[in-house]
C-alpha cells in the first residue's frame, strides 16, 4: 500500500498524454511538440482595448481553455469520437499594453506565419474583440494573394462603421476588409442580423457595397441550415477560401450573458450548434474565429464560455464529417 | 485645431435634434416642444406601491428611457425607419408618496386630458403595476363616453381579484373595469395563461363574466399571430376602440429576470415581438399599456428592460405598417 | 370591530385545511393524518454529499416545499383542478452527517417500508442527488421481489460511472442497479443525452449492456411526446412497473442555473412539462423521483425550483387523466 | 431498529418544545400558548408600501425568524444564557394590501392592545419601514396617556420631512410625532448622523424643536457607549419611558446590503452590537423597534438580516443584565 | 385644480436652479454658464482602455454624476452649507476611440486649457484610469513651467512601472512624470501602500528616485490625519503646487468592490474621508483627480462610486474650511 | 523582428524559473523538485463533504493557488522579501468520491509521511473543511509519539460537538482529539469566539476538558497580539509542538462571503493578518492549517480567497522574522 496518496494539482497540459484521450483537455495538444501538422491549428488574439464599449473579450482565451475540461471528446448526437481529429494549441498572440496598432499587426504577422507554415490546415482564432477578424483576414490575404476570400458572417450587427472616425476598433473589421481590398462587399454574407440594432446608415453602407444581410427572421422562414448552406455554397462559386467569423453578440441575449452585445431575439444556442455543424462540413471554409465573448461579464456557472466550446466543437464534427466524404 | 475637447456629460434631451435621427433618444421628442399631434404619445404612470407583493415598476419609466438608447431608429427585419413616425413623450403622471387613490385618480385625469387634445394619437402608457391599467382605461372611458371599449390583455394572470378585499391593487384591474361598467367581460380577451398560477376562484369569476381565456397552449397549436389576429377582429366588430394591455409577466421566467411575477412556461421573447406587430398593425387599437416590469430585479445587463423597449418598437413598427396600408 | 389585528406568521402546515384548497400548500397534507391511502407520497432524500462535484441538493426537498405555495391548484392548460387528488407527505428520510452508505440504507429501507404500506399508491421522491435513486429502486425491488422493473431516465448524463471507483456516488446509480441485477440494461431507456457529456467508456458499457440511448436530436425529430409514449409503451410491455426518474440536469443551462450540471443544448422547460404530463398518464409508472437540483445555486427569483414544481404538478396532472380513463 | 427513518420537515414553531432551548427557535414562543405575561413581546408590522423609495421591509418579520434558528440562546462574550429570559412572539399586524392609512391604524391599535394587556412588559416592534414607528408610539401614548415618551433614535436621517407633503412615509415619523404632540422635539435624541444626508430645512427643523443630534462623528470621539449612556440617562431624566426605534440604515453600507438607505460612514456591526447592549440595560427603555431592513436587498447570506437578529439579541442580553440588578 | 400632472421626466440639469440649492445635482453648475470663474472645476477623464486589466473606469464620469443625487449639501459633521461653495463641471475630454496616445495628448491640452483660462481655480479630474494623472501633470506643468509640482498620492501601488515596456499604461504615471522630468520622486509621496502589491523591482525604483513611502502600518501608527499634514507640510515647503492623486484601489476590497484593483488591508471609508477633509484645508492643493474606480462592477446599491462622491464632498468641505481661514 | 508573437497560454508551474522570483507563484516550487528540504511545506487536503451544511471548501486549495499569482513576495509594511525562504508544493491529498473515513486516513497519513521525511519542516495544510485538522494532528501524533501537541484555534466555533453522533464531521475536530488523547483539553487555546454560535452544551464540554476559550470582546480589551502571544508562550511552556488551526470563519461576515459560516462580530482582515504575522514568530508553532473557505462561495473578486493568501504570507513573514533572531 502506498506510503502517501499526494498527487499534482490539476493543471491543463500537465497530465500524462492518454491514448485514447476521453476528455477535451487531454486531446488537444501544444502545437510545437507536434511532429505533423494537425487538422485544426488554434490560437488566441487577446485583445479586447479595442472595443468601443468596455470589454474583457481578452480573457476569452485563457477561459476557453479552462472550461474545455468540462467536455467529452466523444460527440452523443452525431455519434462521432473527435479523438482522431489533431487539434494543435499554437498558444495566444501576444499583445502590446497599450499599442493597439502593433497588436494588431501581430495578429496578421501571427496568422501569415500560421498560414505559411501550415498552409493546407484550418485556422480557428479565438478573440479578442471583433476588431481581430480584419487583422486575421488580412493576414491570410498576405500568404494567399492570388486568391479571393470570402466571409460568411455571424453576427446582431454589421460592423461596418467607419475606421476613419473610430480607428480599427470593434465595430469596423468589415468595413475595413472591404475598404482595404482584401474582401469584396459582394463576398461577405451576414446572417443573424435582426431588430433595431443597426443604425440607418450602416445599412446604407451595407447596400451600396452589395454585403448580403441575411436576417435571422428570414433565415428561419427558409431554415437556418439550408441558409447557412445556400450561403456557403453560393460564396464556394465565388471564392477561393471561406473565412467564417462567429461574433457571439448572435445568441439571445437570454442564453449569452457574457456577451454584453446580445441582444433579445438573437440565435438560440441549439441554432448556433447546427450552424456550426454546417459550416464544418464544408471543404472551403479554411479559417473561422469566435470574437466578442467577454468570460468577466458571464454567469456564475459559465453558461456563455460553455456555449463556446460547445460551438467550436460543433464545427469540428463537422469538419471530421466532411473529412470522411 | 482645437483648444480643448470638452463635450457636455451625456444626457437624454439635451442632444441636439438631428434631421436624420438614427438613435431612439435622438428622435422621440418632448410632446410640449411639438407643434402638431403626433403619431403616438408616451407617458409614464411611475406607481406600484398598489403592488401586492414588493414591486419596484415605479422605477421603469425613467430607466425605460435609459435603455432606449442602445436602440436605432431603423428595423431591419421589417425594412422600415421608425423615424418618419412622430413620438411624443409626456413625461410622467405626477405620484403622492402615500396616497395610492390619489395617484390613481391622477393617473385617470391625465389619460383623459391626453385623450380630450389628442383624440385621434394612439396613446402608451408605460407602467407601473398593473393597478394602472383601471384608471387608464376609466380616463378614456370619460373621454369618449358613447364608445365600447374593448380589451386585449397579454397576461399569466387574470387580475380579476377583488377590489372590495384588495383594494385597487395590481392583481384586480380587470375587475375593477368589469364592476365598474367600463368594459364589459365579454369585451375582454386574455391569451398568455397557462399553467397553475390562477386560483378556481378566479377562473370562476372570469366564466361567470364571459371573459375569454386562451392558454398560451392553445394559441400556439392555432399559431399566436392568428390568435392575436383573431381576437382583434372579433373585438373590432364589437367594440369601437380596443386597449391593449400588455403585462410583463406573460414573458417566460427565462427571459424576464426583471418581473418577479414571470413563471415557467411563458411567452418568448419573439413570441412578444411578433405579437405586437400584429397589435399594432391594427387600427382599432388606439391604446396600449406595458406594466410591472421591475428594473431592480433586472439582470446586469437589463436583459427585460431591453425586451421591452424592443417590444414597444415591434408595436409602433405595425403601427407605420398600418398606416401605409 | 376588532381590538387587534395580529395573525399568525406564515407557517406552511399551520393553516385550517381548507375544503376547496386553492393552493399547493392547502392541498398537500401530512401522510401520518391521512386516513385513506392517498394517490400519491411524497417523500424527501435530502443527501447531495455523495455527490462527485459540490452540490446542495440536500436542500431540494426544502425548497421544494417553501416554493409550492405560488402555485394554484388549478391547471388552466388542462381545465384539471388538482385538489380531488389526494397527495400525502411522509417527510424526509432522517440522513447521517458523514456515513453515506448508512444514509443510503435508510433511503432504501423507507421506499421499502412506504411500498410494503401503501403498495399501490404511487410514490414521488425528492432528491437529493441521482444516488438516491439506485436506493429507491432497490428499495422497492425489496418489496416486489419477483417484479421486473424498467426505468425510464429523463438526463443529460449516463450515470453509468463505475462504482467500484468512486462508490455509490451520483455518477453511478444506473451502473449500481444494472451489476447488482436489480434492473436489466435493456429495460433502462434514457432520454436527454446530447452534445459531449458522456466519455467513450461510458458509451461502450451503455451498448454492452442494451441501455436505449435515445438523444434530444432524435427524440425532437421524432416528436418528444411520441418518444416518451414509445418508451413508455415499450418498457410497459417488458416489465411490471416503470421507475421514472428525472435528473433536472436534462434541462438546458439558459432555464436551469440551480443545476450545475444543466448544459447547453439541453431540454426547455416545456419540453419537460410536456414529457411528465405524458409520463403521469401511462399506468404502469408507479414511481418517479426529482433529483439533482441545488437551490442554493438557483437564480435569485427561485427560477430552477419553480420549473420543478411546475414538472411535478404536470405529473400529477397526468395522473389524474390516467385515472379519469 | 427503526423500520423507517421519516422525520417531519423543518418548521419554525412544530418543534417539540425543550426545557433547556439551545436555539432560539426553541427558545421563543407564541404570545398566546404563554401563561404568564413574558419578559417581552415581539410582532411583525410587516408594511413598507408607505416608503419613499421602493422597499420590501414588509418582508423583515418572517425573515427575521426565519434566520433565528443560526442563533445559540448562549451568549459567550457575556456568559449570558437567555432561556430563562421569556419572549413571547404576537405574530404579525395583519396589513391591507393597498390602504395605508387603515394599515397604520391597525399597528397603532395593536401595539395599544399589547400594552393594554401587557403593562409591565417590554415591547419589540420589527418593521416594516420606518412609517411604523410613529404608529406605535401613538399606540402606546393612547394607553399611558399622562406620561412623557422620550424617544432614542439611532438614525443616519432625521426623518422628519414633512408629512403634509408625503403623506405618513417612512422620512416622517418623527415629525408626525413632534407635530402631532405626541412627543416633544426636546426629548428625541438621535445618535449616528452623518454626511451628507440630511438637507439643510430639515436640520432647520431640528434645530427648531430642540431635536438633539449627536453625530457619528461626536460620539466616537466621546465613545459610543458613554454617548449612548449619557442619552438615556438625561432623557431618563425627563421622561416616563423610553422609546427607541433602530433605522437599520444606521449601518454601514460595508455591512448593510439589505438596507438600501444605508450610506458610507455609518455604524459598523460591533458598534451596534455594543449600543444595543447598552440600551437593554436602561429600565426605562420599555419600548424599541427594528425598522427600514429589506431582506430581498440582503447578499446571499443573509449578511443583514443576521446582524439584525444578533443586534435584537444584544438588547435582550441588556435586559437581563438589568433585571439582575 | 391643475388639469393633469404630468411632470417631466428626471434629468440632471434639466431641473430649475435653485436659490439654495439643496442637493448636489441642483448645485453644481455647467462651466459655460458661469459669470465668475468658479471656486472648483470639476472635468472628466473617461479612459480606461490603458489600463493593464481589463477596467470600465471610462464610466465613472458618468455614474458619478448620476449618482450625487443622493446627497445633500450640508455636511452634518462639520455643520457646513456646500452650497456657497461655486463648483463649475466642465463636462468631459473627448476620447478617441482606439488612438490611446491622442486621447492621452486631449488630456493634457483639456487641462491646460483649464490651467490657462482659470488659473486660480482649484482643479478636480474624475477619471479613468490612473494613466490620465500623468497627461493632467504634464498639462499643468505646460502652463506653470517654472513652477514646481508635488503629488501626494493615495494608492495601493507604486505605479512605477516602466512606460517603455507598457506604453504609457495605468501602472506606469508617477514612473513617467519622473522620468519626464515634470515632477522629482523626491518630490511624490505615496500614502497607502501595504501588503504584498508592489513587486521589489518597482521599490528598487522608488528608492533609487527617493520617493517617500508611507505604508498604511506606518501612518495609522503615527496617525493618518497626522502623517498627511505631515506629508502636505513637508511638500508645501519645497514645491509651488500640489497635485493629490487619489488611486482609488487604495480603499479595502471589503468597501470597494467597484476598484478591481482594490486589496484586503487597505483603507477604511472613514479613513478616506478623513483624509480628504484634511487634504481640502491646504491652500497648496490646487489640483486633485480621483481614478480607477469602475462602476460596472460595483455592487448593487453602488456603495464604491457613493464612497467616491463622499470623498470628493469632503476635499470640499476641506476647501470651505481653508478659505473661511 | 520575430517572425510570429506566439506566446504559451498562462498556466502556474510551467514558468521557467526565476533567480529573484518577483511573484508568489514563481517561488513556490514542487516539492518533488527540491534538493533540500524547504522551510515550509504546503499540502491541500481537499474535502469537504465532511462538512455538515453544504460546502465547497474541496476547492480551496486550486483556488489558493490560482490566487496567489497576484501577490508578490516582497512585504513592503515588514520590508521583507520572501524569495530567500523555500516553500515547496506537496501538492493535494487524493480523496475519495464517497468514503469519507478512507478519505481521511489518506490525509493522515499523508501528514504522517510528510512529517516523517521531512521532520524539522514547518507544515501548512490548506483545507478543506475542519475535519481535517483531526486527521493532521493524529497523522503528526503519530511521528511524535511522544511529544506533547497544543492547538492554538482562531475560530468563531468550539467545533467540539459528539463524533459519536455525526461522525468525524467539521463540528467535531477538537472533540475528536481530546476524546482521542490526542490533545488535552488545557492544551488547547481558542481566540476567536463570540456572540451566540456556541450552545450552551458545547460550552458545558469545553469547560469540563479546560479548554481555554477567549472571546474576541476580551482579545481585544487586552490587545489582540498581546492574547496572541500570551497564548502561544503558555501553550509553548507545556508542550513540545504548537498546531495552528485557522478556521476562516473567524473572520467577520462582512470580509468573508467565501465563508458561509462567518459571522458579524468577527476579525477584520487586519486582526487575522497581524495575528499570523505573530503566529509564525514564534518557533514552536512547526503546524498550521487554513480551513472551511468555499471559494465557490466567494464574492466576484474573490475578496476571501485573497485573505486567505495574505494572511498565509503573513504567517511566512513571521518565520522568517523568526529565524533571523
Amino acid at each position: 500500500m502506498s506510503e502517501h496518496f499526494l498527487q499534482v494539482p490539476e493543471w491543463s497540459w500537465n497530465h500524462p498524454v492518454e491514448d485514447e484521450p476521453a476528455y477535451v483537455h487531454h486531446w488537444v495538444k501544444p502545437l510545437h511538440e507536434m511532429e505533423q501538422p494537425p487538422d485544426l491549428i488554434l490560437y488566441g488574439a487577446p485583445i479586447s482595448r479595442s472595443s468601443i464599449s468596455v470589454s474583457g473579450a481578452s480573457l476569452y482565451p485563457s477561459e476557453f481553455r479552462r472550461m474545455w475540461k468540462g467536455f467529452a471528446t466523444y460527440n452523443l448526437d452525431e455519434d462521432i469520437d473527435l479523438s482522431t481529429f489533431q487539434v494543435g494549441d499554437a498558444g495566444d498572440v501576444a499583445m502590446h499594453t497599450t499599442d493597439i496598432l502593433l497588436s494588431h499587426q501581430r495578429i496578421q504577422k501571427t496568422t501569415a506565419y500560421l498560414a505559411t507554415h501550415y498552409p493546407t490546415t484550418r485556422t480557428c482564432m479565438i478573440g479578442g474583440d471583433h476588431s481581430t477578424t480584419a487583422c486575421a483576414v488580412r493576414g491570410i490575404k498576405e500568404v494567399f494573394v492570388g486568391e479571393k476570400i470570402g466571409v460568411l458572417q455571424l453576427d446582431t450587427h454589421l460592423d461596418v462603421r467607419d475606421p476613419k472616425e473610430l480607428g480599427p476598433a470593434n465595430g469596423t473589421p468589415i468595413r475595413q476588409l472591404i475598404d482595404g481590398n482584401i474582401v469584396k462587399g459582394e463576398n461577405v454574407i451576414n446572417i443573424g442580423l435582426h431588430g433595431y440594432y443597426n443604425a440607418k446608415p450602416l445599412i446604407n453602407y451595407a447596400n451600396e457595397h452589395s454585403i448580403q444581410m441575411v436576417t435571422l427572421k428570414q433565415a428561419r422562414k427558409l431554415g437556418l441550415i439550408e441558409t447557412i448552406k445556400g450561403a456557403l455554397k453560393q460564396l464556394s462559386e465565388k471564392v477561393d477560401r471561406i473565412y467564417v467569423t462567429v461574433d457571439m453578440d448572435v445568441l439571445d441575449i437570454s442564453v449569452a450573458p457574457g456577451v454584453p452585445a446580445s441582444t433579445p431575439g438573437g440565435m438560440s444556442a441549439i441554432e448556433l450548434f447546427d450552424s456550426l455543424l454546417e459550416i464544418g462540413k464544408h471543404p472551403s471554409v479554411q479559417h473561422i474565429d469566435f470574437v466578442c465573448l467577454d468570460p468577466s461579464r458571464d454567469s456564475a456557472v459559465s453558461e456563455t464560455v460553455k456555449i463556446g466550446v460547445y460551438a467550436w466543437l460543433q464545427f469540428i464534427t463537422g469538419c471530421i464529417n466532411q473529412i470522411r466524404i
